[in-house]
């Protein structure tokens, strides 16, 4: 059983998310020092974001559970403990838990004064339903 | 006791470590798309880095074990799992496992190529032992 390294977040808001994930802030600081924004994020069960892209990329990394990464128009990607994921600038993309497990991430985004994430609509239950095979 | 989240990396130069320190370079890209460095580091009891600054600063997330991070002329400080360090850029700075515990973080570096990491010698044995009170 996976098990958190920080502690839980905020609950995400269901505008960008579908299910129950959870999102703290360890660094933020766009434009300052760092230019960096850090989050734990924590998926419940079946949980994911909604399609989304970030102009600078981003970087995750897995820190428990298993869940799943895709970029439109790519096979998903099954994630697991110790996976890194190279997100590029303006890929449209998705990631969250698997059906049957719980899944933790560290999201980093350099350059964070280089613009705001984009939201695109939820995964569609096919489309996470295709990634999730053949858990379900 | 502590796990590992990232595979074991390659052993730290003892040019530039007291003790056994293994180093895995999850990203590097300096000048790239990501601009970015982040590392994850193991170290076994007792080792530490020697004083260092990054002339970007960096950011530690600790995510195993218990460990110590000073900056020069200021108290050390007790990290534990989820604590996380600010660096400020040219900072000389050491951090390390307790004496009797595995130690491990993950160092983020933004602005990877501003400039590269300088050092400046072991940290003393009395240095040391004056961070790890009581457990010594």
């Amino acid at each position: 059983m996976a098990t958190s390294i920080f502690k839980l977040g905020t609950k995400a808001s269901t505008a960008r998310f579908t299910g129950p994930a959870f999102v703290n802030t360890l660094v933020s600081d766009p434009g300052g020092v760092y230019n960096l924004a850090v989050h734990d994020v924590k998926f419940e069960p079946g949980a994911r974001n909604n399609w989304h892209s970030h102009p600078q990329g981003q970087i995750l990394l897995c820190t428990g559970g298993v869940g799943y990464y895709q970029e439109r128009g790519k096979p998903p990607r099954r994630l697991e403990k110790g996976d890194v994921v190279e997100i590029p600038p303006d890929a449209h993309h998705w990631h969250g838990a698997a059906p049957d497990s719980v899944f933790y991430h560290l999201g980093i985004t350099p350059n964070a004064n280089r613009g705001q994430t984009e939201w695109y609509g939820p995964v569609s239950y096919e489309e996470y339903r295709q990634a999730a095979k053949p858990a379900f």
